[in-house]
């Protein structure tokens, strides 16, 4: 990524790669234009022509309903085109490079790449390799990023606290394969949080250099004590089997489940997030996943906001660069 | 179903789980709507704005071309968002429970579920964890409920005969596992058809118990004499198998196939009903599929006219529950 | 073919199964239509409202997503409504003919059927059944014609050599199998192209008998001196299994591989073409894929505009005969 810039040359968004390097102020903006796109509950969503004409291309190398769905929902709501490519290895091992099928997409005018892949660096090469009125989005990059995530968390925490730099957020499970988790600190070290607090089995954990300064615990409760935020995440089945080596279902959920008995040690106001799917009774007991603390639903209607604005936004740094169009 | 109403508080229709309950006006007003959206051949479909600003989400856990088709352009034509997910048993099986899958639509503002599954009492089941302004439209439930199949089967007969009193229907093949034949029986009784003759080998009839007044005959000559309407159902070939115990493909054509001779003992003006996809030669004779009795592309072209009815329908009962829209 | 005309009565386009019989003055107003459908790079997307209020339903019993999402733009910056139907074999085999499968889609009033198949002859064979306001779009059939592709592949060349007369065009690569290569032939023919050559192991060159007139090299060097145009064609790669009999993928390379030094044979102004997606260093080295030479994106966006072309033509021979719609 050094050598990428996520902004065009008037300093507008015109990828979103990843939220390193991204500036407090164009992630607040962001988080404010994704409040705009909110409505009541049960009033229509909002829409309007910000992407009218325009091809978004969803190509996901690595199966999500979820977030397909809120990307395809978000383009159609800003009045996009949009095509889905559900591209299975097969068609990758039958010889036609990624940067092959992005170059014809691009032939066909699309105009909004947005990439999920489970291997590193697609995103940022895909970006440096398309054209100037080109826009690429990364819908989730194998363990590092997946930056329309952690934009909508912290919008989800936003709703809730105000003030960034008071709290502490407490992330619980397997921090060292998430993608979620490193866009969440990354976004929240931009928002000068007061404390990230990671949490899980020792299997789990990155290696400490990754992350200096924050605070590891192999004690969920210890961890989130007095914690603000407790953001669970999605454990991968196959890594949690029992008599693997590591830990099992079971044996998770007792040591690091949150459950209503644990969240007593929370700061009363705590809220719990999850990226979804969860796995109930695994990372999180009925209970919490449906209770009071509960914002996890929050998160997804904040997800089809927040991609609606980043889509928005990058429209808009098209237009700078877009002769009008005759259409 | 005992503890779900498919009635807003206005008693307007709100879901469509089941044709049991609803009364003789509510389904003839969706007829006679369904029929204002039926145009000439060759015309331009019937278009209108009832969904516009609103999602369906088209969630088939079971796979089906021609029904998802149907309500994928019924939704599209009353200016809808569409998205389509076809979920497999794997990501079932991955974890994510299906009510999961519906709270997250539906924080994305999905409004409307489209829902097929093998499964008995999905739909109403989610229809029970909605929130108040979503509706759930079944599309397809285990042998038990095909509702917008059972309006158009009796759409397509009343576009034929006016009065339901004075007909005899006799329904073909395998009612035990049909959800068709339920469907259909619902909508007849409730309309007070002049009766209904099941008709099929021994191991399809459905127990006594279940349809009582329905008269079973394991002779289709006997059952359709005097029939105005002959609906064949679909037989699913792996029911059929030579040498299972069960009668084969070749028998069962020679026992049940409608046939141009056979259809002589029916009566005069006898129409003959198909689900589809049909397996010709197994339930039916080619010059009978594609003769002149035959209305069975009549009913593919009343089923999408039956769905958009029911889709306006919803929309009218979400409207009088729906703030007004921002967007 | 012999008992379809691709014409209506007024002798306009209605479908589009071959480019054999249709005159130079249809294709010529046919690329002519497609250049208007061109814009500036960067530039929206061309659009008109031509298919409002009709449904295009991509049939495509082989996969492809190119071609898929090249026809699905098309129709969807036109206004169409878009239904893709991916059906797989097993679907097939389940019993509902292909035909069943078109007059239910007939029914749900789609109007243009877009077909990919692997088997000859199915598209003309729809075309003979369809109801008369509806279109069938060859999108790839068997080895035997693709004809949006030679249109395509026609305006393409005509863009740099205004004069077809004077052009040498040489096809490399495996011209028995190619509907590609099938469909460029006929329709530069059509254009009176000064010569095509043939370029290919004997094992891929069709019997001399079906392309009287053409000459045929087995040597690539021999073939394209001179020529203005360079076509390679995309191998199948399990046609060039190293120790099946036939060449393998290196030795496929060295002697038809196209390369920079074996462009110097060629015209000084020789344009190179592709159809996709590219064996990168099996067809075409990475340079002349990528160098200056190549118009192989061009060919992907006049693909597009080809394809709008094409569906507006046949919307207005629709239009013709389709009474006025009441929607």
């Amino acid at each position: 990524m050094a050598t990428l810039t996520q902004l065009n040359p008037q300093g507008r968004l015109r990828h979103l790669i990843t939220l390193e390097g991204l500036g407090k102020e164009l992630i607040t903006g962001l988080m404010d234009a994704a409040e705009r796109y909110l409505t009541r509950p049960g009033a229509l969503p909002a829409r309007d022509d910000s992407l009218k004409g325009r091809t978004v291309a969803n190509l996901f190398f690595e199966p999500s309903t979820r977030t397909r769905a809120s990307f395809e929902l978000a383009a159609k709501r800003l009045s996009a085109d949009v095509i889905n490519l559900d591209v299975d290895m097969s068609s990758r091992a039958k010889g036609e490079s990624i940067l092959d099928t992005i170059y014809t997409l691009e032939a066909m005018q699309a105009d909004v790449f947005v990439l999920r892949d489970s291997e590193p660096g697609i995103p940022a090469y895909i970006a440096e390799h398309v054209r100037p009125h080109v826009s690429v989005l990364n819908a989730g990059e194998a363990h590092l990023s997946h930056p329309t995530q952690g934009l909508l968390d912290a919008l989800t925490i936003r709703q809730r606290f105000r003030d960034f730099t008071q709290l502490r957020v407490a992330i619980v499970g397997d921090i060292e394969h998430s993608r979620v988790a490193r866009s969440a600190i990354t976004v929240l070290r931009t928002l000068k949080v007061g404390a990230i607090h990671l949490i899980g089995p020792e299997e789990f954990m990155p290696s400490s250099i990754e992350f200096p300064g924050l605070q590891q615990f192999p004690d969920l409760e210890a961890g989130m004590r007095d914690a603000h935020v407790v953001m669970a995440l999605r454990i991968q089945r196959e890594r949690i089997v029992e008599g693997t080596g590591s830990l099992g279902q079971g044996e998770y959920f007792r040591r690091f489940g949150l459950t209503v008995e644990r969240l007593r040690l929370a700061h009363p106001d705590a809220i719990v997030m999850h990226p979804g799917p969860m796995n109930r009774n695994v990372e999180i007991s009925d209970d919490v996943a449906d209770g009071q603390r509960s914002v996890i639903r929050q998160q997804v209607t904040n997800g089809v906001a927040v991609r609606m604005a980043v889509l928005s936004a990058i429209a808009e740094s098209m237009g700078a660069t877009t002769p009008a169009a005759r259409g």
